[in-house]
């Protein structure tokens, strides 16, 4: 006896409240108590690794050396980056406790009696990772090898954007690429990734397209700078139906950053002259959403090409 | 033409800071700015990967259901678990900006200045997960199934205790099995675990012992609380030599909570009397720096015994 579901129309199909509870109802997601920031399930979970996993045997990212970084970053290298000015809204900065027995006595009790407590803190040397490229640029510094550098991360990151919508996420995970190297093969590369990056996605069955983008850049110099980086395409995104069909998301990005992280860094090519980098950025879980939201809560029933390419 | 290494004592053979150079030298950790904030090289993160499935592989692990959570973690789960009072000198809390244009710019002015910033910071709903296990038990308030239950977590934890020594970071990987039910039962599973898991140490040729052991409790009131544990044989900790022969590193640890969180977040046995828990944590990259310290630093030339018990 299978029925056809009833008539809905776009606005309730892409309702992030029903979503979110759908991901819930079948345990692809735990509530957690912060908003995006929920526990993700073995399905999920499943889906996720085989997602990461396809990408990984896609075009260049097998050649791509591994590196692995934890989700906090040095202080300094925040601020270096000129993270503060661009993206204040979004830092997290790591504070801790550095008192005596009598003033943590004090603090416990203060939190016990529901007052804040955090006024007793200290700054520590540690701020949440961001982007998680970010620790790879220091290591470049100095002349690069003959043919440039490629290598792969896949980090935690943080953005401090609390949001009941479940792809707006306070901690995620990012693989990315990072390219290095002569200033024309690395825009090459960004853009050949970008045709790259379509396709996986296509072969997914997802409704993807791409676009022209901006990071978010905060405050009024913010959208001068929003503007400028989008008249000359340094960035480009990925993007789906997921929560919204007027307001696809992104769920990975292709960035060239010209000489932004080499001038900082002193990242030169062999022979000495400037060296570009950019980097491929994927939402891992974003990703996962959009196969959920296009496929349905259950990926058993997903279509066979789906589960082949995904190899589920 | 080889030769035998020169004569070492055990001072020597046990010096953190040769270990820490030793790793650098063979890219198997990245200098990142960060004292134990370190980046994971390609073949660290491969035997990671190895000895996490292995355990994964072994016992009960592998009916534990999986469950995945960020490396953030609600701040009021944080005073709930009292950790503000036990620990208070290990926390990390996440501070973030809420204010306008104009103070965004002020406060990156600030730091080019080289002028501390962060008291233009306001706190966010989260601070850094200090133990993989904490999101679990939330999850399980109610009464459980009959039986119990038992669920594992991989996560990235926080600790503020920065150090050169390798095997102290800041933030580390924690794979841990939670097992919850009747009170007998639990206990018997922490008990069977620690055989098991000092046999599959032993069976990575890790010259292992288990101990008694307590949590690093903080102040005069803490030194109690650890006596106390260690009295009631609440916790034991496996334990290796990797930086120093007479304080071994401890890389996994297995705990008897009794009622500590079934009490707090109502959890009760099937048949709605008390419940305790138990668990597991298993220190991911302390349990490969103890490879890598016990077998040399390249693991194409660890023993036969090893690498197939690993899968490498």
């Amino acid at each position: 006896m299978t029925q056809s579901p009833p008539a809905v129309d776009a606005a309730d199909r892409y309702d992030p409240r029903a979503f979110h509870d759908a991901l819930v109802a079948h345990k692809l997601i735990y509530p957690s108590g912060v908003k995006g920031g929920y526990g993700r399930g073995e399905v999920f979970e499943h889906v996720l690794q085989c997602f990461d996993a396809l990408f990984m045997r896609t075009g260049d990212a097998v050649d791509a050396k591994p590196m692995m970084f934890p989700p906090i970053v040095a202080r300094e290298l925040i601020e270096k980056m000129g993270y503060l000015g661009n993206f204040p809204q979004l830092i997290g900065s790591v504070h801790s406790f550095f008192g005596t027995d009598a003033a943590a006595r004090e603090m416990a009790a203060k939190a016990a009696a529901g007052q804040r407590w955090e006024d007793m803190l200290g700054i520590t040397e540690v701020m949440l990772l961001p982007a998680a490229c970010y620790p790879v640029y220091p290591l470049f510094s100095g002349l690069l090898p003959e043919g440039g550098r490629i290598v792969t991360v896949m980090g935690w990151c943080y953005r401090h954007e609390p949001s009941d919508e479940p792809t707006r996420m306070q901690s995620f995970r990012m693989r990315e690429l990072v390219r290095v190297g002569a200033p024309e093969v690395v825009q090459q590369w960004r853009d050949d990734w970008l045709e790259r990056g379509m396709s996986m996605f296509r072969s997914l069955g997802l409704p993807v397209h791409s676009e022209v983008a901006n990071d978010p850049f905060f405050g009024k110099t913010g959208r001068f700078l929003a503007e400028s980086q989008r008249e000359m395409c340094l960035k480009f995104e990925i993007v789906v139906p997921v929560v919204s069909l007027e307001k696809p998301t992104a769920i990975c990005s292709f960035n060239w950053h010209q000489e932004h992280f080499t001038g900082k860094f002193g990242i030169r090519q062999a022979d000495g002259t400037a060296a570009h980098t950019a980097c491929l950025g994927l939402g891992l879980e974003r990703s996962v959403l959009a196969l959920f939201k296009t496929h349905g809560m259950d990926p058993d029933g997903w279509p066979y090409e789906v589960r082949t390419e995904l190899r589920l």
